[in-house]
């Protein structure tokens, strides 16, 4: 019955990579508090870079540096 | 003052039914709690199906299946 | 499979109110967006008044002027 | 270490101003609470119009009245 | 720099759990995404069983019926 | 109508820093984006330092070596 938000930067996430995070994330709920997948949810969300700060500045203004 | 979030698949929620849930909700907290409904707020989610797991698959993956 | 997240002040909701959130909300989702409310979840969170904020002050002011 | 997520409508809201809400939400959590910048994390979500209610109605229709 | 919120329902979870769920998320957004664990933050929540619904009713109700 | 989620961990945040905390970002966002101050809604989560993980592990730890 967990409910797991997984908030990454919008940079070319594939769906294969999602469909890894889904699984291991079940997978680990399932391992560490023996909950049953069939009721994990996991809703991930990709978030622009203008839009998530990190340091008091925009991720769009770090990759630009290289970071 | 009520804060509500739903998350819903993005599957072609139409702005009527849109309506109808910020309502439903609206009227809901009224009643239960007798919350003023001129600032309770819903915010609604839609979530790509690639994004969103539940018993470790992705949705898009139950989609194929018919479920 | 949606999932909702209420947010109200910590002011003596009773289990019984809860149960009828839960239960008018899942319900809302079947008659609108016919979800299957065997996969439904929702989460209630009550917050201090020290801690929910509207117009810049403390709930818990308002609360105190009789608002 | 703080995590800001900060919810408004998509209305034409610019790169410069998401960088300003960024900067002055972490400049506010370091004056107050003395949080080392370089750990807070902002996340900003613009929301349609028609997925946002508030008073029962969506901020669309709102909007439609000059409000 | 990704941002992790986990929900489960407040049963004893125990603090090396919670250890062993950060550091297994955290180690799986540096394998899935490469992203780097310096910056990786994980929250969570644990949330009385009379506040999480499923299947319209308080999990409360379902432990007492032994799910 | 703005809606902004501080999350910090909780560690002594005083009732004046919370009003602090609120007054800073709705007049921040009356500031940058013309915002209502009226509707603008602020909630404060505090998080216990079990529950708080970055670079993979609790915050606790991290206190104990005075980081």
């Amino acid at each position: 019955m967990p409910y797991v938000n997984i908030k990454v930067t919008r940079e070319g996430v594939t769906s294969e990579q999602k469909a890894e995070l889904i699984e291991g994330v079940t997978d680990l709920l399932e391992r560490v508090l023996n909950k049953n997948p069939a009721t994990t949810m996991v809703v991930i969300d990709e978030v622009e870079t203008d839009n998530w700060g990190i340091g008091g500045e925009q991720v769009t203004h770090r990759r630009k540096r290289g970071e």
